[in-house]
């Protein structure tokens, strides 16, 4: 390890996602050992002076700041990763790339595409490696479908749909906004399962079946009022609580897109599938490990839906980890965009997605609320 | 036997849906053995006298028409059933009625619901029996999950969503028109996935759901020319080939359905799932035998998606068949749909769903198609 | 119809096997329009002359007797079919044979080899046509499974396991003895789940995989004591509950069987699993529709177990059914076991299972329960 | 972390296992936050100095050891873990406890019961903390099957059921022998599946069922001969390629094993099931984050097996990790075990498994060999 260029950094925010980046940082050096990079935890940064400073002991921060403006300030941090709730990234994230930073932001990349933009250019202005925490595209078989279809195996594609369903707001009880529930304020989110949820399904699609041209929604707001952590009082709630569309992609491809917090029986069903003409992917992040495949050149008399197993050495990724049949989990992806960060360190290539590529995400989600807010199709 | 009242069928079409109503005719007093009624299979219509004959020997019709108007007019004929391609139902149907005869028609009603709708006046005024073979209702696990619907186990519903996807038209050397093949031809068939496939999604989803308010939908044609088998030449496809859309119910929840034949690795892959408050049902065709089943009330540490295999005597028409574990098949959907028919004549209520509950099915299909059209919501 | 040869069928018993085999009869020449015979229900003997009447109204049968011995002797019967209890198997099949008249009997052949070889010579001697209704084998799947192993596609084999797991007998409070549950009294029967259901593991076994050779096996009788409902006494159960070996095949694959009454949670769920050198197979009775099959020469990125839906034309029966994605159930594989009867009595060629591939099931039954009783290894 | 006791860690070999092992040290104390302990990576010890200096160099370890005696013998060393193949845990074990080290030893204690006792009798005597890395009990769903068990839900138990089947040494070019290959010599190994795989099953078993009494079983070398990486010449396998048995449970029910590295396309499937009077349970290593649960005692029409998805925060182990859907993996079960090897450390409680509980399971491993040898039933 001392032989490896050290990589200070100053995370933003020490909720879950400060959690899932700082194990990320712990871990990557042990699994990926022919790294250049080793990653140091330089300092935490909260605004709660004895919160920080716990998960700082907990996780071996070396130090605290309170202010993220001192953090960003300080000569001896070499990346900014962006924890914080949504409204935040945008501000913060400016201020390292003029800084001259490298920036890791959470994901969605802001609040709107608007909101975004001037993100994109402050870290291609300042010529800042960046890159943004979609970290379902580091899934080994999600990785696994990027090769098949680009390998050319589907075909013409046909058809991408993807959901992402989820059940734990549906007590009316629950409030909206302070630590956990900032997801079920606007204000602090942007929006709801939109930018929280779809946004994961948008940029894989994007990535995996290229671009969204036109898109139909609808948008539900099953629970009106909710009690706000900050008032105590009922307000009305502001996000989407489910959010529905259809959706044309470049290739001439048809896309349909759901998600929702309402669906009883679904803890984080993110799902996709792919149906090409010679060929269909299927994935479920309940079942990581696996990625089902339909290959229509098979035998006809024994040709069905693979279940293949994602943990064999010549398997994305897997060949840093165990032996074949041994599964992996969430936390391995975030490992994994930090191998892959690290390593675009050494070869000056950009670690997808970087803050352009979200931006275009950012976009099908604005265009995806202004078509259910109008009831009309909207362009992209 | 001898001692049940004798109903004489009259078929009107022998292709696939003949041989399924057919089986159903034979098969339903063998193990539905309570019926006042047995069918008799009178007499087989079709254009051709000799497939005609050829099928009235195979299965044992006692005659053969070839001319329908003669098969309404018979005296010796209890029940017309239309077993012809879709634009041929309404006059069949509606004369049928006129001559005082049962009907029984084939799915979708007709071509659009204009079409539909004397038919649903003919039969009323008439007031003749009549039913159409949506024959998923009663397929058990769907019928169980009515039930389920209907006991309130699901609280409110936020979510409906069902598809229907299949992959037997990808390949671009497949004519139109013709034997089989009249379901890619709009002139005979009315439009194609919608009126094929989703119109099953819809008229299920009416049916466990509640009405279905207004639309958004898109459809496709991928493509766009084929020979026409009447022809010789290559014609422009006339069909929807791709069909999704996302809805109202009355009830407030949301809907998302979509149709292909396009979808690789899908032959008759009709699902759907319903999200309630405290409990969801999700059913797949291919594994018709099963019903999956959520139930949020259960104890949070073992609380997850039920598998049900549908085999045992307590559970819908289950106690006509075999013994727990034991299938049935796609065909029983038929018999079952007779053993009610015959049952409605002995009780007087109408064997559901009725002609006009199939023309909501229509209105909907109706909505869908125009929305794609105009690219606009459509109210149903 | 009426260009076919008659084939009349004497049925003895009228329990649930009289009934799936009933339906065969009834079905076949409404799928199988190819056939040289068509079957004809002409008498149905059982000792209860209401019963037995009542059986033959609802099927269709022309006559009834109540005296096996005067149906065997009835000159207008071709085939003599037993469905009784196990232990009138011998006397019914021999005496039949001695007739003259082919003999379809259900499984097992007999109680013990001992009790089933002077059938087989009874029936060989005679030249009559013979078959035991092992119907397993003709699910469309177990046929497609047997086409496999046969194409040499799974190389040398190294394990070949079954199990038949129910549940329906875990109560102290069923009976033993009477209809229905004469399986539970060993007079009867002969033995309990290993005549009843490792019989036919048995059976597809050796069909699939060749010979056993010697077995090493235990037995269980959880419930000592259940009231005989001759007697209304408590008598000591004579049966085996649970049974489980491990044997050798001839070709030097091992064996693993399993079966029991007591598997909570399990209806009827028989399955196997063949691992081959090259390729594997797997099969469920609950989801009979589908073969699992694992091809290690397909592409290591993309290897998995394939769920292949069994339900196309080029797969074994399926072109006589339905169309792709159609599922066929339980009692099809007794049509399909009389479609080749009736195949069979045109070529010339035996029906398999014959009385005599069914002796070597039962010396394997015969040794699998000695080995128990003498926890000790036994040839077959 | 800094007011954390220091526990220090002697780690002996670097293979596979060192890495789970070292993973776990080095993560446990980021998500079990209330730990009073802290493991620190003291020293690695392997026989060649380059290898042994990269692992301490990529896993953090501050020293490095040849002689595994000098590590024992150090003074700042607390625990002792053993990594290395199964023909040395007895003498590293044996000395450690003699030193008043804690033991933690890699799975299975020893080649044999008879190499195990003085093991066990070592750290009983100098009652010194141990523990064997039997992981599997430690996956969440295991643990959770543990605690179903333990509260009376399942009933008087009837069947238990475990196998663990590979498929990575079919091929006859692999060698025996030598770095990862040690398992295929039975020198290294003391025996192949039995000792690898079974023991697993077996420790598992115990765990949720108790004692097994006597078992019958077969083992079988499929492949007589292989190259010897230490002499390059083939030499004999001396190992058993699948072990086979079934057995009696102290409690009365009936055990069946199977474990096999011929089992083509299955990588690591460890599954177990347990059949008791009122409910079932049924766990794969394959998907780890799930457990299967029927429960008797459900609403009959709505009965089924419910496939738990172990990711909830009242789900053992689970509150330390993401949110409700998000997978797990391999590795987390020994992060666990340090975590509970460290609390038992504060409470005085053993960490189960111990050397004495390890002793059982090679009890039974060597009564199933025996059997096998022997074509006979052995008492363990």
């Amino acid at each position: 390890m001392s032989d490896k260029k050290p990589l200070n950094i100053g995370l933003v925010g020490y909720g879950f996602m400060g959690r899932t980046h700082s194990n990320g940082y712990k871990r990557v050096n042990d699994f990926f050992g022919d790294l250049e990079y080793r990653p140091v935890l330089k300092a935490v940064c909260g605004r709660t002076q004895d919160k920080a400073q716990a998960f700082a002991d907990q996780w071996g921060y070396e130090s605290v700041e309170t202010d993220w403006k001192k953090l960003v300030a300080r000569a001896d941090i070499d990346a900014i990763d962006i924890c914080t709730p949504n409204d935040q990234h945008a501000e913060v994230a400016i201020a390292a790339a003029k800084a001259g930073k490298m920036v890791l932001c959470e994901k969605p990349l802001a609040r709107t595409a608007a909101e975004s933009e001037p993100m994109v250019a402050a870290v291609e202005e300042a010529k800042v490696p960046n890159t943004v925490w979609y970290n379902y595209r580091r899934v080994p078989a999600v990785t696994l479908a990027k090769q098949i279809v680009d390998s050319g195996k589907l075909g013409k594609i046909f058809h991408y749909r993807a959901n992402f369903l989820q059940d734990w707001t549906i007590s009316a009880d629950l409030p909206q906004g302070g630590a956990g529930l900032w997801r079920l304020d606007a204000a602090a989110a942007g929006s709801g399962v939109t930018g929280d949820l779809l946004a994961h399904c948008i940029d894989t699609a994007i990535w995996l079946n290229g671009s969204i041209k036109d898109v139909s929604a609808m948008t539900e707001t099953f629970i009106k009022e909710r009690v706000h952590t900050a008032t105590g009082e009922k307000q009305a709630v502001t996000i989407d609580d489910a959010c529905l569309f259809h959706c044309h992609f470049a290739n001439g491809s048809l896309g349909l897109f759901e998600s929702t917090r309402y669906a009883r029986g679904h803890k984080a069903l993110y799902t996709f599938e792919i149906n090409g003409e010679h060929a269909s992917i299927r994935w479920d992040l309940h079942d990581l490990n696996r990625l089902e495949y339909f290959d229509h050149s098979d035998d006809s008399i024994v040709r069905g839906w693979r279940t293949v197993h994602i943990t064999d050495g010549d398997q994305p990724y897997m060949g840093h980890w165990w032996v074949p049949g041994l599964c992996i989990g969430y936390e391995h992806t975030f490992v994994h965009q930090v191998a892959d960060f690290l390593k675009s360190l050494s070869t000056g290539e950009p670690c997808r997605p970087t803050f352009r590529d979200a931006l275009e995400t950012a976009r099908v989600c604005d265009a995806v609320l202004a078509s259910a807010a109008e009831r009309a199709w909207k362009n992209v």
